[in-house]
């Protein structure tokens, strides 16, 4: 009964979602983004704006409408990311919402993909973005790594000699586009799109493919691949640019931007980011920094975390909204951890305290202590049946709440890890702070 | 561009919803409730199976396939309520929960309706429940009010002199059947249906058709309705049923569970929940007690919270299900509370400081001043552009937060509101609590 490509997780995997939604939250308001929340539908044509029918939309239609979807003007279908619907929300808005707008955005997103390893039909996802009216400052563009850094830094990652558990890979379109032009390459996008398939098909068939479909000299193309080849976790990759000898102001343009990123996070955080020349981020509408984000133990398994600035987010009229944002997949990353085991939960439920009960006759006194308790902030249950307090024991056993409470005179509250018992009093027994919310911890 | 029934809040209002939110899981939490999140999607046969067509299920097509997805075995629908998912994902992953099975799930729910004043096609529901394996001890059904209860009072609802701010109303199903099978009326289900109608379309119409429709005498018309007018805050309504001479098992086994709802209730918080025997949640799947919830102030809205007992939820082979819970309409909720703007924020962003900057060149130790007061857990922005500082200022005060930081030797925090400004230190000042996260209150 599973639906391929819709995840489902079980309590304890919940739990620890909710941990790492948690802290990615408190990361992101940190940095004073306010929460954001946008309708999962969006007209169709929206949807389509870009071109993305790659994104495979999902159409919705009302089971007893006569009508198509499709035919009618107001086709609505389920959003595929998380930008589209801020481009909309931006305009519809723009008279109400502060400038610079710096939200951030939760959500599940839905694709009619094949489903494939990592690959969901429906996922999580977390962005930040800063939009502003006419221009948008460039520091925005080094706030995001920061902001992924941190974030990533929150939660229980393992991460080796306390390197950063991510690595951000940071290019900008500028560097690529100004390469290439200054190369003397006039379909800059064909080059770009073809250096995209690096990765997956190597540097011999995209050379050739340049060739065929960009234009290019055997020279030339050996140029962009040399480009493509400059990674540096710091400053070191501009004079490695200039050494290929091209010139151009966009390219000069670039480089500095890029620098600047790059520069700005190796102060925050060594080892979080590197100049990577490859990253080209396929067809999306980004127009200078570009970023990619590799977990680090997942390297295979690709980005985790994406983004980059788009200077025409949305416009209306002569207003024009440019954007810089980034999106950490939540739902891969879990199902990427959950995979192999990577992240443990001490109980499988909230409760901390499970009351006894001797009889069923004594449940409104045990019912009682639990209100004292949760008006304490403890998490407590009352025993389901007044069973053997053995069979109660495992009922907490199994779930693996803490403590078990006995109601007597007096009270008494055992430990069931240690088997410790002693008095205690439902106005004042406190837990110690470890005990009290489940604790999830790298494995 | 709003789509009529798609809802969307501003920033603010996101920030109260998550308040809301918030304040509910925890007290689902305190009462033990693990979380789940299961797919927005379920196949149209399971959201089809109670016959639920009036609930206007949202189907779903890939763009991009032939195959329309009605005549296709692997129709997928929008889940309409979180009962349905609830009840197919114990079924599914049965061998993997421990039981009683209680869990809370908060999440968006999708009806297809015509959209009219606190009738959304969007909407976010809060469901607790509790699961058992073939039988589901009674006092689950005592529960679900103080929980639902606990979570209203943990919300800042304007209640006068301290009663809560929301009643619950309960009623039984076995106690309506029973009498109406008492009375020598073999359509029980019938007059259930008719008695709903009350409200809509009151007594004298609802006589006519129970004799119409149900084969009720005048008499037996009369009697339904005198049971429909009963209501009590403790356990008097049960001598009022007994006045009226009627005599049944199943009668009597429902006003026995009906008192001890309504006294657990009546102990734990006074004139929370009220006996109402008009009370019949129309044709869903109860069997025993049910709930509606009326937020004080908004009783003409009709319910924003209800529920019930389901005997049948889930069953496979030889194993049955049965189940109790209660599900806040959150949206319903928040769509009331802003139309009257009866909760406000005291900020329309998280941040509490905002760093000034003399010129760009000092971006760098603005960022420093931020990360360090980000560490310590203050959310911090630094300014977007090196304006003169009465336009920094004004940036941070059109948004509502608090504190202006001046680096310099030393540097100083202006509190704004009181114009204020003192020395301080990155590595040791913090606001007051009141200023830590922007503060919800009731209006």
């Amino acid at each position: 009964m599973p639906i391929s490509g819709f995840p489902e997780w079980l309590p304890p995997q919940r739990m620890i979602e909710q941990y790492v939604i948690d802290k990615i939250k408190t990361t992101f308001e940190l940095y004073g983004y306010a929460p954001l929340e946008t309708r999962a539908v969006e007209p169709l044509d929206q949807l389509l704006r870009k071109g993305e029918t790659s994104k495979e939309v999902y159409l919705l239609r009302r089971l007893q409408s006569d009508a198509d979807a499709t035919d009618a003007d107001d086709a609505l279908g389920l959003h595929f990311d998380l930008t589209v619907p801020l481009a909309r929300y931006v305009l519809e808005n723009a008279g109400k919402l502060q400038f610079p707008f710096r939200r951030y955005q939760i959500q599940k997103v839905w694709r009619g993909e094949r489903p494939q390893e990592g690959r969901y039909r429906e996922f999580l996802q977390a962005d930040v973005d800063v939009v502003d009216r006419d221009t948008l400052p460039f520091h925005y563009d080094t706030e995001m790594p920061l902001v992924i850094g941190d974030a990533f830094r929150s939660l229980p990652l393992s991460s080796p000699e306390g390197r950063p558990p991510a690595t951000i890979q940071v290019n900008n379109r500028k560097v690529c586009e100004g390469f290439y032009r200054g190369l003397g390459l006039a379909d800059t996008d064909q080059v770009l799109r073809t250096i995209d398939k690096l990765d997956k098909i190597g540097p011999e068939k995209v050379a050739a493919l340049l060739v065929e479909t960009a234009g290019a000299t055997d020279a030339q193309a050996a140029a962009c691949l040399e480009l493509a080849a400059i990674a540096a976790p710091d400053g070191s990759f501009v004079d490695r640019v200039r050494a290929l000898g091209v010139r151009d102001p966009l390219l000069d343009e670039g480089l500095a931007e890029l620098v600047r990123v790059v520069e700005t996070a190796a102060e925050h955080a060594p080892g979080l980011v590197v100049a990577e020349l490859k990253i080209a981020r396929g067809l999306d509408y980004y127009t200078g920094t570009v970023y990619e984000t590799q977990l680090r133990g997942y390297e295979r398994h690709g980005s985790i975390c994406s983004g980059g600035r788009y200077d025409n987010l949305a416009s209306s009229g002569t207003v024009r909204f440019p954007g810089v944002g980034i999106s950490i997949g939540v739902s891969r990353l879990l199902g990427l951890l959950f995979g192999r085991d990577a992240l443990a939960v001490s109980r499988s439920v909230p409760t901390c305290v499970v009351v006894a009960l001797a009889d069923e006759e004594h449940r409104g006194d045990a019912d009682r202590i639990a209100t004292r308790l949760r008006g304490r902030g403890i998490a407590t249950e009352v025993s389901p049946t007044a069973a053997k307090f053995g069979k109660q024991i495992r009922y907490a056993e199994r779930r693996g709440v803490p403590y078990v409470w006995f109601p007597g005179d007096p009270d008494t509250i055992k430990d069931i890890r240690s088997g410790e018992q002693v008095e205690a009093d439902a106005g004042s027994w406190a837990p110690p702070l470890a005990d009290r919310a489940p604790m999830i911890t790298a494995n």
